[in-house]
């Protein structure tokens, strides 16, 4: 079964605070052109997207220097939906069995989404747990919250951990907890733009 | 093996004639934010996407309203690579076999992306190919060309013959020489945006 693990954006979806704002702009209509064509406006950081390195460390490769097959992969979830900073317990936890190539964390934070709260109220890895992860040989790390990183970490200690080892950053994730009962695999293709720091993309997983 | 069906989308992407610009905006860097931030602009029907009946038909289904699972499939690829016009008999020859989810027609008229040439160059269903395609129970039907209608159709009716069956539309394939030789499974999905009458999409084969 195909799982979207994607919001949906539209006109009304709130951005990261200080994020360019979103826009649907209708350019052309069946009454008037005959046609429908719609201009998008968005900010890279938007929706259910995939962070490359390049967002945050200087010579960090951007999005279309991964290889296509980085965005294909064996994964699982797990549960941090009882803590509000994620301890490294958990973390090696999953270590025990085998490692996969992307590690989602479901913190049920996307119950939020579309309120000013769920920019604010969210939990994050503590640094030992991020420091485990750094170490661990992952194509991707996602959450279903707005950010890796407390709104207050300005220089984004977490975030510069993990993707200073190519790990793909994959942020405002949603329906979670349909993928915690066993491995699936995750498709999380970003759009092809040259020089990426970071992509919308309809993130999915197939469970068997 | 998987193979981008995608081009690369960037500041000197050509657009189709009389489509919004293209734009991206540097909104913050590392040198002066911290990060790197870009503000993505463009139209619907912009690189390599995927049309939705919403886009020419007036009560059409817009993308969010098909199922995620409408966006995976087996596949197979056409040459239509010597011809002007393609006739109903090469369609024909598809019938012979198992008919896929998706039907590509490489045309190799990708050869001239990046030029003006490509929005004026290329060939187009014959109305007893198209017709018999409209019959068909495909998911989508895929082109390496802007169009499938020639640019003085504008009333598209090649588009709307097609459209008018739930089968998506995918254009501005590329790299369609590669997926000739057997079947394979194709991965369209769209960004997950409410009421997208199109969308850029990163279209992937995954070749056994």
């Amino acid at each position: 079964m195909l799982i979207d693990l994607s919001h949906q954006v539209s006109r009304e979806t709130l951005v990261y605070p200080g994020d360019p704002p979103l826009k649907f702009i209708t350019e052309a209509s069946i009454e008037i052109e005959g046609y429908r064509l719609t201009q998008y406006s968005f900010g890279s950081h938007t929706g259910t997207h995939i962070d490359a390195p390049s967002h945050l460390i200087k010579e960090g490769k951007s999005l279309d220097e991964f290889p296509l097959d980085h965005f294909v992969g064996r994964a699982c979830t797990l549960d941090c939906s009882n803590t509000r900073e994620i301890p490294a317990g958990l973390i090696e936890e999953v270590l025990g069995g085998t490692i996969p190539e992307f590690l989602l964390l479901y913190t049920a934070a996307d119950e939020k989404w579309g309120t000013d709260a769920y920019f604010r109220d969210y939990p994050v890895l503590s640094d030992e747990a991020a420091d485990l992860l750094a170490g661990l040989p992952l194509k991707g790390l996602g959450i279903d919250a707005p950010s890796f990183d407390l709104p207050e970490d300005t220089h984004y200690p977490i975030h510069k951990k993990i993707l200073r080892k190519d790990i793909l950053l994959l942020e405002n994730l949603t329906r979670l907890n349909q993928t915690l009962s066993s491995p699936f695999t995750l498709f999380c293709f970003p759009l092809n733009l040259r020089g990426a720091d970071a992509s919308l993309s309809r993130i999915c997983a197939l469970t068997s």
